[in-house]
């Protein structure tokens, strides 16, 4: 039976930490979300961060443009944005219509408002272990096991996905001398061969795929540590819409020493540390501190 | 019996293209060595690529500092190095002394002129898999890989070492959707455990730790393909200086389908690609062309 590797706990931490931190500031940081288009996923995703932000004494601006904004009208936003030395970090909600060129605007939000860390420049700093805001779901991977007292090194993790805001930069995480690092890393994907052979030596396995419930108990190890990093929307026997995860988690539950649940998981996580890189981009655009 | 990976064949066509692309610059491209302190190693990598430059067009200026150079005087060398459009690539020879940042100066270096890859911004889009100049070594691997027409999808790939300028950046380029990557990539390192049971799944196993012979037969599957990263230089049995690699190679021999020979392999096409990238330095500071 596994112990559930909750958010609540870990989240209460995080929170008492950050109100700790946005008092010693001295001034009210503040968040500004650019929000394209219609999406049910992302306004409940909004709306959560602005509760969570009158809550902890972080302004929340919210701009909203409708899904036919050009490219040229998103580059003058984000560098009016990027200019005005009132906002300390910059969201970008996703997804982005098709006529964005997305790289072009993760590389024009200023690094140093760049919360969602996916700048390049913040990516390769993670890679060089440098200090850097850091995209958020890696780093709630990292915080739940670290909260959890589960050490990494000379484990056995294996990854399931290698995409740029979770796969590749968690495994790189993990591969830095630290307590939640020093690990041996595996990274898997939809051209892996012979997948549960690798899965089933993993003594940690991230599932960050994006298909529900497809880890199964047949696919891990026993005792071994399972952390679920997908959201899908599904329909439940009744025909009600239902979130699951990567994992079968009813399934591993007995298999399993630990599992991360969903909900209640790593997305929880997520958002406070979102915040939590709001506050450190206040840090960072009043002293440059770590560029 | 494996098939020795030669640089040779690698090599001249590498130098064919870039022969061709500097007909094409229409200017004689410019990369400026900086060399700081005495260095055997080094004094001989750097009259080798001033030999090549001369072959192949490319003006090869070296600055000499002494090893007591301060990180200010170091600074104001990169930027106004950064500033003369006369210069295209800028290559910062290793090691530092001690008194040097590393990380601080890397990061100066302007990343349209950082021939090694090493800047922040570069590794990050690497991992995005967007346009960068690319660290030498890395690339190196993936040129004789893809020389040899050894295709890697669905492959599982073994990379022993976990360095900034070699296993971590490796490891992302293999997971790379490209016919030299969409691989399983496992990394291990010195904290891995039970290292034999891994790298014994190696359908490609890559060895890059700086450990002369390490790499024996018992830790390689049969007719897997060997790429050694390593040089090291040890005394031979009459006591002379010898260059091995990390694998133990005539040991090795008969089990490996194919191997990287140490000297002769990777490390001669990591000099002709630092070449390369001063070439594609000039496009980029012409037509900043993918930045």
């Amino acid at each position: 039976m596994a112990t559930l590797l909750k958010a609540k706990p870990v989240l209460s931490e995080i929170y008492t930490q950050l109100k700790f931190d946005i008092e010693k500031l001295g001034k009210m940081p503040c968040l500004e979300i650019i929000l394209i288009g219609e999406n049910a996923a992302a306004e409940w995703y909004v709306s959560n961060l602005q509760k969570k932000g009158k809550k902890y004494d972080i302004k929340v601006n919210l701009r909203r443009f409708s899904n036919d904004i050009s490219q040229l009208e998103l580059e003058n936003v984000i560098t009016e944005l990027n200019n005005n030395i009132n906002i300390d970090g910059i969201m970008l909600q996703k997804p982005l219509p098709d006529q964005i060129d997305e790289h072009v605007i993760n590389s024009l939000i200023s690094p140093f408002k760049d919360v969602d860390g996916f700048h390049p420049v913040n990516l390769g700093k993670l890679m060089l272990e440098q200090p850097a805001l850091l995209p958020c779901t890696p780093q709630a991977v990292i915080e739940i096991l670290r909260f959890y007292q589960i050490e990494t090194t000379g484990k056995h993790i294996v990854i399931l996905g290698r995409s740029n805001i979770v796969g590749k930069p968690l495994g790189l995480l993990f591969l830095n001398k630290t307590l939640q690092g020093n690990a041996t890393v595996t990274t898997c994907h939809s051209k892996t061969e012979n997948l549960p052979a690798i899965t089933l030596q993993a003594d940690i396995l991230i599932a960050a795929i994006g298909k529900p419930e497809f880890v199964k108990p047949e696919m891990i190890k026993d005792n071994s540590i399972i952390i679920d990093v997908g959201t899908n929307l599904i329909k439940d026997a009744s025909g009600n819409d239902k979130y699951v995860g990567d994992v079968d988690a009813e399934a591993v539950y007995d298999k399993a020493s630990a599992l991360s649940p969903v909900p209640g998981g790593v997305g929880s996580v997520t958002t406070a540390l979102l915040l939590t890189n709001v506050v450190k981009s206040v840090k960072l655009n009043q002293n440059k501190l770590f560029y």
